[in-house]
């Protein structure tokens, strides 16, 4: 019989729209992972009587009630006064803690006074375990009260996310004493309803471990998990289920556990100590603001051009103009000029050229909104896809540096570069 | 009395967190403008059982309840069904919205035939007000029952905000016969603490207009709202409030009602027809894909030159190699010779140029993480800016761009470039 959770955000920042509640989608999906159900999440005030009102619904639905925000030091943070009230706890003065507040001001902000208020962060429900604060100085608490476990975090995303690795997560693991493990398995290529299709049987008739699918622009997740009395249980129960996932999608999956795939294409060229350099026109630096957005990315990445007008496609990357002229700037050749013309003017392995119609205007009958062709150049071959993308502009720049980022991929694993 | 409004989000996929709940948030901030009290999010799975109680709930402690999601063909699809047995009605069918159905299947999908339960959409309690939706097919609805307004729109993020724009929004409104406008005032150059404490006494005592700060990163927005009968009252109201605050804030606003600083900065630079191209170390291509998101952009984009590596520095924009090694490539002389060799190799009115150091390696003593230097080419002058922006990678690179933007925004309207 699993446990069921309950989630209560508080702050008014979300009930007037200014903050999204992104921490109620993180934990929801961790809580997942650890075969807890969510049947509800709720967004209440910083107001102490409708917060009341929540937690006593919520205990009355709810197996394990975890609040986020309202932790901090102002006069609106009253989740603990709140929570400790319901369950019939004091607050009760932790010494350690009023110590790590004096040291982090006087380490942060020498020479500025603490004002005191910073103090009522060292104030906790009576007999809770407390859950620390890596990303700042509130922290958090978890404790069994009245048939129910409480577990109350901070509000600000980073803050949240780590305390609840760190802290919450033992504590929900320890009360089921199993240990649940997850691989994901990161494909790109196939659409979700065709993964789903290929996968059918693991997918709906797996207990433990079980393989659920997740959707996300482009790509598709897998994520396999297991549940048992050890690590090395829990592995080897995934074990046969992921080698039977590697055997049917093959190739279309990027990386295990990786980050992205810019990521894993990034990965790939350092460890063959390649280097790469990307032409862009309707893609407009999105590719090469990918690859950066990667710290270390300078050990593979030595540049790009942004050739949007037709002159700078020439000028810079050695297109020649008549080239343009015969076939269009969106076009085959000269997607593969701008591939070859970057690695040469950069003295890279490799060369990426895109060029497309990203939208909204720009269609032709013969190459609508959406098309983009992209090339990979190696020095010896140049490869490339011709592509259809739809006609949302921001998903026609997002999908076409995921195939550029592919291409690279297979070709640094031997793959077929240009068919899927 | 202002009224009171929950949001009801129904959805298995937001307690799983595979998506985030957006909705709540947008319709959160278009509530508040209305002046309609938010006290309570709700969410809740594709379960009617657990539904029928959200909506038990909500009824006792707010005049509207407004649901997302759950209103498409399939059998998870619940909510009309559950709002309407829980307020007594029923379900009746639409004959004008079922034939616009099967036209837009008919058209949409030629020669495959649709699923009866598409028909199912028809469906809608009796009596209600239709709410078209201009985005796919599920209609949403409102009505009056019990004391209660209820208000059912699509799950879809893009779905559900037209149809509040455009069907919600002047149901709402006519419920107070009040004309409810705002203006969003954009500041690009000063904290949010700051901006509050030099409009002090607007933002604390005003009720009629009324402005409230909002924060994003490295921006703050003011949004001013009034509450008249008319249109024009309504804009009288908020007239002298807005000039007090362009007396107070004067060059640091970059827009009134502006989409963002780069469509602030690529709008003037097509009304004054000048073009511009970018190189960027640090950022990427960041700035370069900012342009490029928007449509139209080509019209004064013209390119950029990513350039990571020194040579590239070198090669593609003629940055001599000897300033690199005396100055180091992230130096103020650095940024200016990219600038101005963009500019000379793109043929462009103006040059960009960013160096920097993003984190989270490469910071010295002298040039600690976060430094960055802005340059803009103007071809008579050359204008700089240093910045220390932290040690947040993504950070600095977001905020960088923000300041090119904001100097190319600056130098077209004859204000000073280089000090905010």
């Amino acid at each position: 019989m699993s446990m069921s959770a309950e989630l209560i955000a508080v702050g008014t920042e979300l009930l007037l729209g200014n903050v999204v509640n992104t921490n109620a989608r993180d934990l929801s999906e961790s809580l997942s992972e650890l075969g807890i159900n969510v049947y509800y999440h709720t967004v209440v005030g910083d107001n102490p009587e409708r917060l009341r009102q929540a937690v006593e619904i919520a205990r009355g639905r709810a197996d394990i009630i975890i609040t986020t925000g309202g932790l901090g030091p102002t006069c609106d943070d009253l989740t603990k006064a709140t929570l400790a009230a319901c369950f019939g706890k004091e607050l009760v003065y932790h010494e350690d803690i009023g110590r790590g507040i004096r040291a982090y001001f006087a380490e942060r902000l020498p020479g500025i006074p603490m004002t005191e208020n910073n103090m009522r962060q060292a104030y906790l429900p009576e007999g809770c375990t407390v859950l620390q604060n890596d990303r700042g100085t509130a922290p958090g608490c978890a404790f069994f009260a009245e048939g129910k476990h409480v577990i109350m975090l901070p509000g600000p995303p980073r803050e949240c996310r780590v305390m609840f690795q760190n802290g919450a997560r033992p504590y929900l693991e320890a009360l089921s004493d199993a240990e649940i493990l997850s691989h994901n398995i990161h494909i790109f290529g196939l659409g979700e309803s065709a993964v789903e299709e290929r996968l059918q049987t693991l997918i709906q008739d797996l207990t433990n471990p079980t393989l659920a699918p997740y959707a996300k622009l482009g790509e598709v997740m897998l994520r396999l998990t297991a549940k048992a009395e050890s690590h090395e249980e829990a592995e080897a129960l995934m074990a046969p289920i992921l080698q039977e996932v590697k055997e049917t999608l093959g190739s279309l999956i990027y990386g295990i556990d990786a980050d992205s795939l810019e990521a894993a294409a990034l990965q790939l060229l350092i460890e063959n100590k390649k280097t790469i350099a990307a032409a862009e026109s309707c893609t407009g630096g999105l590719l090469a603001k990918r690859l950066t957005d990667i710290p270390g990315a300078s050990a593979a990445f030595l540049g790009g051009v942004v050739a949007y007008a037709n002159e700078v496609k020439t000028e810079l990357l050695g297109v020649p103009a008549g080239l343009i002229a015969m076939n269009g700037a969106v076009s085959e050749p000269v997607a593969r000029a701008m591939a070859e013309g970057v690695r040469a003017r950069m003295g890279t392995d490799f060369g990426i050229g895109i060029t497309g119609v990203a939208g909204p205007g720009g269609g032709t009958e013969e190459k609508p909104v959406g098309t983009v062709f992209v090339a990979l150049a190696t020095g010896e071959e140049t490869f490339l896809r011709r592509l259809s993308l739809g006609t949302d502009r921001a998903r026609v720049r997002i999908v076409a540096t995921h195939h550029a980022l592919d291409m690279l991929r297979r070709y640094l694993t031997s793959l077929p570069v240009e068919t899927i």
